[in-house]
């Protein structure tokens, strides 16, 4: 009974986090919606983006940093691009509703996009991805957070960890991409601090800008940016791409993703598009193509982005395991 | 008189290059587009995609690869959605005459899209995003080329380089990246193997699809992606974008960007949105405050992508140096 994780069952974990949510005030589908982003990351042992999340979630909903019963006011600054201010709203809740808005209309215009500002962390950016996709859509997805990385040649956090989502409907499952433009997650930094362990060369800088394989002084300082001075210059495009769209806060400016009291200012776009209908076919066999294809190690296979199991034919029956701490959270908050 | 180079002005040089394209069968405005392109990256010190690229332009269209004439049949799919068939014209001449259609319906759409396939090389694609940021516009641009680009943990070349751009206007110059998804360009491996100089490991495989250091095996083999798996998975995820939209030929089906007989088949897509009118202050202000923070070498100040002088005030004053061997043969189309 004292061990450090507990094995639960999807649709135990996905009951009881509803409740917590409907406790704290959120109504039914918008609890559904975010519960449904938490446990799809579970599912696909996206650890990090799961339910470990909620009590976050839960603490900045008790202390008024979101607004629980929000999913956003869609305003259509053209016919195919809407303005939506968040209204300080969960995050997965106001990006369904402005992805439901801007699908409904790309059948008519080919294209449509959603500027989003000023609502809660989006997520895993897969889940919209595989929702489009399973609409026949293309989704092309941003979104900024705190500056965590620094520039290619400087020591300063400047820039969020910026990630970007392609998601594409093929003849056979969706191919999705997902990725942050940082080298790594400040969660894995955090992991090995608390692990005790060292960051290899090239993850980080401490908190005066210098590089350091101490996981403890990389948390206060700069993660580096993916693919050296062409990830810079892509996570950089992507917060000028979101931040002219938007509106929303840049840089060292960007509030609310990572704490529990401050309402978020940062900004995410999607663009949906209208693929060519006789191209499925010829997508999946290029990725077969792909897949096949001789790999560097023989042991190793080659693979697609998405090839994990992203689409469980059965979620609910999938059991995960969780840190015991964070399903008491959630269970104390169920019970309330 | 037998030095390598020469040294010529903008103005010259474009004078001879309009010249020989218009004795290709290139319509005037179509000569102008073209020789604006080539000699921007001249101007701007990109010779890999200046000048020397029109000897091949000139060779394409007397081999009836190339229609001279062509500027692109439009075809709009939805009200901001326009595919082009580029009738096997000039890149730059379908690509402007694309990007005038998408930009002239933003202002009423917020976005609009343009799918080209079956147009030449694009050139760089830095140029439509200084051209739509100067109309006040943000531009995402996508291109794809021929397979030289292995999976990660893959051995065979199946992936094009891919290049991206973005383009937001500030109150300034305009911010613009232009980056390919592979690790170097393959024009930088045949540049190495012409030096008889070794490529840094983790460049390129050979044809057997190893590891390699030596130039010239790897002219034959892949180059790796930019950032590793992250790479990978973002270049193929334009791959998959590009192709669902145009319906172009994927990997190693692609065609016609290096070489002299072949029409191409690859597929562009560009994406053009209206920003938020009140940013351009805010972006500037951003930019700015990433070009002064510390740098990780005090001697090597932090740049922003679109640092070099993008623009120059008076582009044909300035003089460059060309190959001999390029310069005559243009002087050689130009003269007869």
């Amino acid at each position: 009974m004292t061990t450090a994780s507990v094995r639960v069952t999807a649709a135990e974990a996905a009951q009881r986090a509803k409740i917590a949510l409907r406790n704290a005030g959120v109504p039914e589908a918008s609890a559904e919606t975010q519960v449904a982003l938490l446990v799809e990351a579970e599912t696909l042992g996206v650890a990090s983006h799961g339910l470990l999340r909620l009590p976050r979630i839960l603490e900045r909903i008790a202390n008024g940093a979101t607004d629980p019963a929000a999913s956003g006011a869609l305003s259509w600054r053209g016919t195919s691009l809407v303005d939506v201010d968040g209204q300080q709203g969960l995050g997965p809740v106001v990006a369904i509703a402005a992805l439901d808005a801007i699908c409904a209309r790309v059948g008519e215009t080919g294209i449509a996009a959603a500027a989003i500002r000023n609502c809660d962390h989006l997520g895993a950016l897969a889940f919209y991805a595989r929702r489009v996709a399973a609409r026949g859509k293309v989704l092309l997805g941003f979104t900024l957070s705190e500056a965590l990385v620094h520039p290619w040649g400087g020591r300063r956090a400047m820039i969020g960890t910026n990630p970007v989502t392609i998601g594409v409907p093929t003849a056979d499952r969706p191919f999705v991409v997902d990725l942050a433009t940082s080298r790594v997650s400040m969660g894995k930094i955090h992991d090995h601090a608390n692990r005790g362990a060292p960051i290899p060369a090239g993850w980080a800088l401490d908190a005066a800008g210098d590089p350091t394989t101490d996981a403890t002084a990389a948390k206060s300082g700069a993660i580096a940016p993916f693919g050296e001075a062409k990830g810079y210059a892509l996570g950089l495009g992507f917060e000028l791409l979101v931040g002219a769209l938007t509106g929303c806060a840049l840089g060292d400016a960007v509030r609310g993703t990572l704490d529990s009291k401050i309402p978020a200012n940062k900004g995410d776009l999607f663009i949906v598009l209208e693929p060519n209908g006789r191209m499925a076919g010829a997508l999946s066999l290029y990725l077969d193509q792909i897949r096949a294809s001789a790999p560097l190690d023989p042991g190793k296979p080659v693979r697609v982005p998405g090839d994990r199991p992203d689409a469980p034919d059965a979620p609910h029956a999938v059991e995960f395991t969780l840190p015991r701490q964070i399903w008491e959270s959630i269970c104390g908050h169920a019970a309330v």
